[in-house]
């Protein structure tokens, strides 16, 4: 299953949070990460993400795609990391 | 077309930039946005972000996804913007 993942996070949380996403997706930019995860996995991420996060202050999002369909990325200056759009 | 759109911005012109992109787009998390819009009215937003942006140092990557599929959407904690999933 294809996912972007986005949060926003109090500053004291944060580097545990980018390190905890970065083991399960690519980083591809300030607090956003993109890539291929299995279901279970996607859970693993999200509860380990919880323990991290403050949930009345703190936000992450998750979009993912069942379908496989990936979703097309146009960059606009400064890429951040070099990734293909297709792993 | 749904697209999700994510940017990283200098202090100094990030104001402008949430300015611009909430025209287009729905704001849901911090320099995070979502929403439905035309072919025609993105490029429109791309020209207008890029005379806002030094693109040698920030960066805006949009998400697009033509087949008119959308993301499934989870959040974890705080929602920032309270949206339906589906416009």
């Amino acid at each position: 299953m294809y996912v972007i993942l986005v949060y926003d996070i109090g500053e004291k949380r944060v580097g545990k949070m980018l390190k905890l996403c970065r083991k399960y997706l690519n980083w591809i930019q300030n607090s956003v990460f993109e890539g291929e995860i299995s279901e279970v996995k996607l859970k693993e991420l999200s509860i380990f993400a919880k323990s991290i996060m403050d949930i009345t202050e703190d936000s992450m999002i998750i979009f993912s795609n069942r379908t496989g369909y990936y979703m097309d990325k146009i960059i606009v200056g400064k890429e951040r990391m070099k990734l293909d759009n297709f792993l």
